[in-house]
Formats: structure tokens, C-alpha cells, sequence
């Protein structure tokens, strides 16, 4: 007989005491497991290029540009639909990626390590706003600024890491953020400010050009998601720390790929669970409209997946400003969210519900019987390659993911 | 007949139309109007030696020190019980301190302009925690680091500041930090990281050391309160162009000295109106209680005459882990503070109550007819010079200095 309750409470106690410390920064091929030139990672379940949404496909052209390896995108879709190029998910590399997630050997990665369990996690640099790769745009500015991160931002963080003691605590940085409005998925300005000053000192001291490090100085504080992709990391760490504990039934991936999102469980080894996306429902910029949207795209879920994002709302009533809803929507989600999961985070506090800890580690089978699914926040990318992000919003998973997944269970633990 | 009514909208109007921008760092004898060598500000109302506090004593004899004027207490006491050296209040020279808040010809000190209507503000630098001036301590580790901010810190951030092409926009800085849990006076952790990292290209830029260049942004990034002198002087901006209305009785001055507490009104001219100060009630620091504490200190209350601190702590739910108390009774405290101002502000919000205008503007007569008096976050020193901070909580004004003004007012205005 399966104990499911202490499967679970095992699962989620170490979600919470995994500690993941942002240790350096380094190529891709050099720290991501099973990294190689001819392969592609890419945010969400596994997909093909023929099945892949416009800001995939454009995000998959503007890497293999970027590498070298294909000028245009007729050349970038031969290489992949020939299978020259693989392509496989972040996720099943430790790593993580936000929107399309596309991530090449070149690319300088965060390096987080889980000190309490020993995982290590991975995310690639975030590149502000605009024109960007990761809502699949690959024009020569997108690359250049690509080239600029790598060659200029990526070696100088690493050196400035590499003068810092112990590597940058990322969920003291979350707690002390979650205090500060942010919920750490869609708002991450108060964590991004706090990464800026806390790099500041340790860029200061490095050899690089003044400018250099001025110019470093200046992106990260300038983009309030500056920050995402080492949290993204974190929370990766945390909850793989949570993943592989026999008879658990706690989520521990959510991950969409723009056209299928995917869920892992804990006690159910590597298996992806798949439905279709859905479509974001929130505020659009000026000039654009619910028709422009693609399809729910990105691993930044896995904020969602270690209790924080959507799930820590209440802590972040700012956030509707660029969601929509009211702040009572925004304190309403927590609130919901304690219905499907397993504990209150003993690392993350929520001062308006009186420093309650977030909700964290989804129960699917509580999700399947309440009909409660996990709440995504969530950027909005524009359908077609290269245009870039054109609101924000919430989205909801498909429901027969965690059907789909509650019955494997069944199955695996001889429940039927 | 006077339009009481057009008086304060008008000076209200004002206060919130004051647009304070962050210029640059000199030293006070080059900068602040009728600041002379044997002249120190201080925090509150007129005080004399004779009255003043423990941590005042103490500060004014650091400052002597530090002048090289006095070699201890006792030759410290006899210049200023001698006349040969003067105190005047801060608020009498366009300036204002936190605490003690005293302030010495040599010191470097921030320059606010208020580029709406043209009026400038000044402030000392903050010099963090532990032994600290302005907290009464006058020890030699006390005076070595007032020395490393005026010859290394304030320099290098008047080159930074040069550097930038605007200044920083103090408002917009306190806009946003209101959207991340803080309430500008006890709670300024955000404003303090916002500061850090928007002064650190610039300060990448400079020409001085690089160690420098990381011991001051290590220095501005670890001290929750980097900000809050630089705010000090913004509001002390904001409420200045809101002084001097004919017939207005809105509150442009609250501060205190350790022993009184006075205010200033709008249509009153420079008359302190003062009153004996309150027993901060609040969390005191382990191994102290309410018997250390000195009295209520400090020109910090300028910002809630400007509309931010309590005033806004419904904006900063997380500062009762500092000050005492519950989320609802921030809530509930900047709800009762619209009983007694006049305006919603136009460029400070609080995300929580739906995007609602902080409080802003105490009518003095308000507060005399409904017996509610303006709240105070603060800090609590003690009461003997050298120790230090000892808490932080909660504190009134005395209610006589608000009828005294009305009185006042009933007698200039011929209304009696």
C-alpha cells in the first residue's frame, strides 16, 4: 500500500529545502548535460518543426543563425526538418528557458546549484525587452544583441560571480522580492533591482572596461525581467530536488512549447503528459488584439510548479496593471491555489495573507477532483515569427493533462 | 473673506505638482543658504543645549569632532553653551536629517532640486546602521566612517551624478517603490535597491578606484535606508512649494527634536507651533525596552507631511515585522489619514486599495475637530548618546501644536 500523503510530504519538504545558489556563468556545451552542437533545446514537451508554433520556428531559425550554422530560414528549417539539428526540451536537460526557450551550445547559461541536494539547474541570459529571440524574432539587431550578452555581458557576470563568496542565494532573493510586489513569474521588478545592486559591487571589481561594466549595469537594471531566468533556474532546481519520490503525485514540471503544454509527476518518472495550449486571456499592447496571440509558450511555469508566480499573486496586487484583473483577482488566485497543494512554502511569505507561506506542489489528483487547474501568468507572443510580445495575461492548462496523468498513476502503482 | 477651500487645493496642488530631482552631493558650507562653520542644523524645532536629548547631545558633539572643532564632550558642550558655536533647525535652512539630524558646515550633503517650481532641498548622507551620528554615537568608528563618506562616498556620487544627464527623478523613484512594499520613511528596502542600481552605471563610469567604486555600491546596496535622506529631501521640496499659501491650513512641517515636536502651516508663515514629543510604541531590538527609549526624533516625518510614510503604509504590508502590528492595521492606518488630509496624490498609489491616491495634506483643522492626528512611522533611539538604534514602531504628534496653529490661524486671519 502506497503511503501517497508521506510521498507527497516528501516531495514538497524538498522543494522547499533545496537551496539553489547561482554559481556562475558559462557556454551551454560546456554545463548542460548531453549539450552538443547539432542540437537545439527548446522550452515545453517535445516538438517538431513542422508542429511548432511561429515564434518557436522563428526562435529556432534566429539560434542557428546566431551558431553559424544556417543564413535564413529556409537553410535553419532544412537543417532540422533533415534531422541534421535535434531538437529536444529544455526540461530534459535540467534546464530551463522562458518562451520559446531556444537555447544552442554557444549561448553563455546560468549555472544554479541546489546546495542542500546537489542538482544543478540551468537557464539561458535574459535580453530585455523589444525585438528578442525567445518570442522568436532573428533579425541582424536580434543577433547582434545576442552576440553583445555572450561575448560582453556573459564572461563579465561569470567574473563577477567568481569574486563573490558563496554565488547569489536566488531564493533569498525571491523571499525578500515577494515582499517587494513581485510574484516572481510575470513581476520580477523588485528582484531584478535587487540582482543589479547585488552584482553591482562584484562588477565594479572585475578587470572589464568601464564601459563594459557600466553597460552591463545598465541592462540589468533597466529590464525588470532580468532576473527571471536565474529564478527560472531556481525554481527548476527546487523542483526537480522534488521530482522521482516513489508514489508521489505532486507536479513537478509545467512546460509549454506554443503549441502542447506538458506536466511532469513527481512519482512518475520522465513522462510528459500533453494537451493542447490554451490562449492567454490578459491585456494586449497598443495595436494588437487576442487574434495576433500565439498559443501559451514557455518554461517559466516552473515558477508556477515551486509555488511562486501566479500562485504568489497576492503578494504582487501591482501586477494588474499589466495583466488586467484587480487586486482582489490577484489575492483571490493564491487563495484558490491552496485548494490543489501540499503545502504553505516555508521559504515564501505573503505579507497581506499575514506572511502565509505560498501554496506550493500541485496534487493532481486534487486538481482532477475539484476541477481546479493550476493559474498561469504568462507574456502573450504575437503568432508570427518575429514580431515579439504583444501583451500579458493568465492562461490555464488543459484539464486532461492531469487526467491523463492521474490515470498513469494508476496504472504504474496497480491502482486499477 | 478667505476661501480656506482654494487655499489648500492650491497648496496641495503645489505639493503634488513639485517635481524633486536628485542633482548632486556637496559639501553643506558651499550649498545650504546661510550655512556657516560654527553653525550646526539638527533635526525639529529650536532646541537648546540644555534641552535637548541624550542621542542631539551626543550627535552635536560627533559633529564637533568631526569638525575638528572639539576634541570631546566636555570642550564640545562649552562652544555651543558658549554661543560660539550655534544650533539652528535644518528645516530653517531648506534642509533636513533623519534622527538627530545634525548636520555640520564640512558635510557633504544631497542637493534636491524641484524642477516645477524652482525651490531646492538638502540632506546629509544616510550612514546605515549600527554606531551612527545621527543616532547620538560619537565614537571614534563613528567619526571614520563619516569621513570615508565625505571624502570617498560623496565625491564619487557627485562625479556619478554629473554623469547623468537628467538626475534622478526622487518622485517617480518613491512612485515605484510604493508599488514594491515600501512606505518611504521605516520602509525603505526598494527605494534603497531602486537607488543602488540606477546609480551604478554611473557610478561604473567614474573615474575613481574600482575598489571604491564596489565599497560605495556595497555600502548604498546593504543599507535598507541609502534612500530615505535623499527622499527626506524630496519631500521637504514638495512640502516647501506648498508653504506660504495665503489662508491654507495645510501642514507643511512636522519634525521633532528628541524633546519637541513642531509643526509649520502653509498660511502661517515660519512660526513653529511645538509641543512635548511621544513614546514611540513599537518592537524594540533584543536587550532593550521602552524604558531606553529617548523621545521621538528626527525631521524624517517630513514625509508624511509630504503624503508618503505612515500615510502610505498600507502600500508596505511587510513593515510590520519592523514596527509591530498586523497588514489590516497598515490598511487601516492609511485609511484613517484620509480623514484628516486633503487630496488623494496624483503621482503616489497604493496598489491594495485599488490604485487609490496616497493621503496627502493634514488640514490642521481636521485634525482639531475630528481629534485625529497624523500617524508616524519612526525609528526609536536611545535615550543615553553612543548606544544607537534601539527599535522601531509607532508615534502621535502631541494635539496641542495643531490647536495652537489653529489658534493662531483664528488670530492672523481675524477670524476671532
Amino acid at each position: 500500500m502506497i503511503d501517497i500523503k508521506k510521498a507527497n510530504e516528501t516531495a514538497v519538504s524538498r522543494m522547499m529545502a533545496a537551496r539553489p545558489i547561482l554559481r556562475t556563468v558559462a557556454p551551454a556545451r560546456d554545463v548542460i548535460p548531453g549539450m552538443r552542437q547539432d542540437l537545439l533545446l527548446h522550452a515545453g514537451p517535445p516538438i517538431t518543426w513542422q508542429r511548432a508554433s511561429g515564434p518557436m520556428k522563428g526562435a529556432v531559425v534566429g539560434a542557428l543563425i546566431f551558431e553559424g550554422l544556417a543564413s535564413d530560414w529556409d537553410s535553419a528549417e532544412k537543417l532540422v526538418t533533415s534531422g541534421q539539428v535535434a531538437l529536444e526540451p529544455c526540461h530534459e536537460h535540467d534546464a530551463v528557458g522562458p518562451m520559446a526557450g531556444v537555447t544552442s551550445a554557444s549561448m553563455q547559461v546560468y549555472v544554479l546549484e541546489n546546495v542542500t541536494h546537489g542538482n544543478r539547474a540551468y537557464a539561458n541570459l535574459n535580453e530585455g525587452y523589444g525585438k528578442v529571440l525567445r518570442y522568436g524574432a532573428y533579425s541582424d539587431e536580434v543577433i547582434a544583441k545576442l552576440r553583445w550578452m555572450n561575448d560582453v555581458m556573459g564572461p563579465l557576470l561569470a567574473e563577477a560571480l567568481a569574486l563573490s563568496e558563496d554565488g547569489l542565494d536566488i531564493r533569498a532573493l525571491l523571499a525578500e522580492s515577494l515582499h517587494m510586489g513581485d510574484e516572481g513569474h510575470n513581476r520580477n521588478k523588485a528582484g531584478s533591482i535587487i540582482y543589479t545592486a547585488k552584482l553591482a559591487p562584484l562588477i565594479a571589481r572585475t578587470g572589464a572596461a568601464d564601459e563594459d561594466k557600466a553597460a552591463v549595469l545598465q541592462f540589468l537594471g533597466d529590464n525588470a525581467l532580468s532576473v527571471l531566468n536565474p529564478v527560472m533556474a531556481a525554481c527548476k532546481a527546487m523542483a526537480d530536488a522534488g521530482h522521482g519520490v516513489e508514489g508521489s503525485t505532486i507536479m513537478t514540471v509545467m512546460a509549454r512549447n506554443g503549441t502542447e503544454l506538458g506536466i511532469r509527476v513527481s512519482g512518475l518518472g520522465d513522462r510528459w503528459f500533453t494537451g493542447p495550449v490554451g490562449q492567454p486571456d490578459g491585456l494586449y499592447f497598443p495595436g494588437f488584439t487576442a487574434s495576433d496571440a500565439s498559443g501559451d509558450i514557455g518554461d517559466s511555469t516552473i515558477t508556477e510548479t515551486a509555488g511562486i508566480g501566479a500562485f504568489a499573486m497576492a503578494a504582487a496586487p501591482a501586477i494588474v496593471t499589466f495583466i488586467s484583473g484587480t487586486p482582489e483577482m490577484a489575492v483571490n488566485t493564491t487563495l484558490e491555489m491552496y485548494e490543489i497543494t501540499t503545502a504553505e512554502h516555508s521559504a515564501f511569505t505573503i505579507p497581506v495573507l499575514g506572511f502565509r507561506g505560498t501554496p506550493v506542489g500541485v496534487d493532481i489528483r486534487k486538481v482532477v477532483e475539484l476541477g481546479i487547474r493550476p493559474q498561469i501568468n504568462t507574456g502573450i507572443a504575437h503568432k508570427e515569427p518575429g514580431v515579439g510580445q504583444v501583451g500579458a495575461g493568465l492562461v490555464l492548462p488543459p484539464m486532461n493533462v492531469f487526467e491523463d496523468a492521474l490515470l498513469a498513476y494508476a496504472e504504474q502503482y496497480s491502482l486499477v
